[in-house]
């Protein structure tokens, strides 16, 4: 979720902790980041989030927010463990960097690292590693917007190469989305309508919660409510959000 | 907490979160870090811990770990904001860090830093980056412990010349009690005992909840419990714990 205004996730989270175990397999853990200016803060649980007691906390208690990743993980070959659970986090230039995917990535553990180095033993800790360290190594200080963009997007090219990239990425300011195969997403703003969850039986009518300037944007590997028309992303094409809108958009050919 | 087995925290937690706003004035917010392996997972919370759902959660909530830091904050100067709430977290070699600070730090801002930089504005976390940047710089692959506990200790005498330094950090195997002025620890193995909580009216039997093999460590800046003996840290000395027993402790002249 990426926004202008801090804005709580609970409707998204209630339908999104169902694909946990219920109407989704990816019971490996689950984890949550929150932004709040520069920093962040994270919860993980090894247990499914559809029965998970971290996750009914956070579906219950609505922490407000302009950025928010959240993942449940179906493993691959990674055992599950507090380390292995999405999203991870990293300091870059004073500011918390929050990563989650969705693929495999087979070979990826060629990439050297120098900078910063994997904690668990996931292919997408280490992707997202290289893409900090690259990063970092180009660009000592933050970058103007429209250069840190072109990069990202080429490292998520890059690194699609080793398999099926979906990732969601967040420097504390703006929410990159990239997308190999799977990935959509959606702007809600006034005026607001309603709308229903998918994974579960809960209605909400946005312009109850809302103020008329309130932007949203929702990004998901598939639509979490009907009612609503989600954009699906295009193969190897990058999405950067910030303040709620679409910055920029663009595909191999971009 | 420094134990040989997994152990939940939520007897001494049950006390602490008292002083965050009922028996001790640390109400602006408050942190807890339960490690895993090599890594960690960190609850924040800017409420009260007395009052705060988090805090009530994992209190509730029996998580197992081995290595445990938690902070209740009394603000000096910096805001009240996540940001700025310990513990702080960083990578290195491939492990969490994890830092808390009991005091404060005049000038310490002034002290250069490479790597790791802060993401809020307290001295504590300035002071955290700094130790991290030290270590890494001296150590490029972790040193054999001995080593790296005296540099620790010698960056704890450097930074305590700034103010007051009692700080907890941990490296995902031992845990570091650095004393200014205020902290103090206590061994608990066979035979347990019965202990009552200073700050809440709970009393626990040790045995019932123990192995005879179990070993734990619990350092607090006072002490949690009646009825036990807590050794008193001395000034400018440096506990460190592994496997809940005490390694190393030397001051000035160790």
């Amino acid at each position: 979720m990426n926004c202008n205004v801090p804005t709580d996730i609970t409707f998204s989270f209630a339908g999104f902790r169902q694909r946990g175990g219920r109407t989704g397999p990816h019971q490996d853990g689950w984890g949550i980041a929150f932004y709040e200016g520069k920093g962040a803060r994270l919860f993980h649980d090894v247990a499914p989030s559809v029965s998970s007691e971290i996750a009914r906390l956070v579906e219950q208690y609505p922490i407000k927010s302009k950025n928010v990743i959240s993942h449940i993980r179906r493993r691959t070959r990674s055992r599950v463990c507090i380390e292995n659970t999405h999203p991870f986090q990293r300091e870059l230039w004073g500011r918390t960097w929050v990563f989650a995917h969705n693929g495999y990535l087979s070979g990826i553990k060629r990439k050297p690292l120098t900078f910063y180095q994997p904690i668990g033993t996931t292919d997408s800790e280490h992707a997202f590693c290289y893409i900090l360290d690259t990063i970092r190594r180009r660009f000592r200080h933050p970058p103007a917007a429209a250069k840190l963009h072109r990069l990202v997007a080429r490292l998520g090219d890059e690194i699609a190469a080793y398999g099926r990239f979906n990732f969601l990425m967040c420097d504390a300011r703006h929410l990159y989305a990239y997308c190999t195969n799977k990935l959509c997403w959606i702007q809600r703003r006034a005026p607001f309508a309603r709308a229903a969850l998918v994974d579960a039986d809960l209605e909400v009518d946005f312009s109850q919660h809302t103020t008329p300037r309130d932007k949203v944007v929702v990004v998901a590997t598939q639509p979490l409510t009907r009612g609503e028309t989600w954009t699906q992303c295009r193969p190897a094409e990058l999405c950067v959000f910030g303040n709620g809108e679409l910055l920029a958009s663009g595909g191999n050919d971009g």
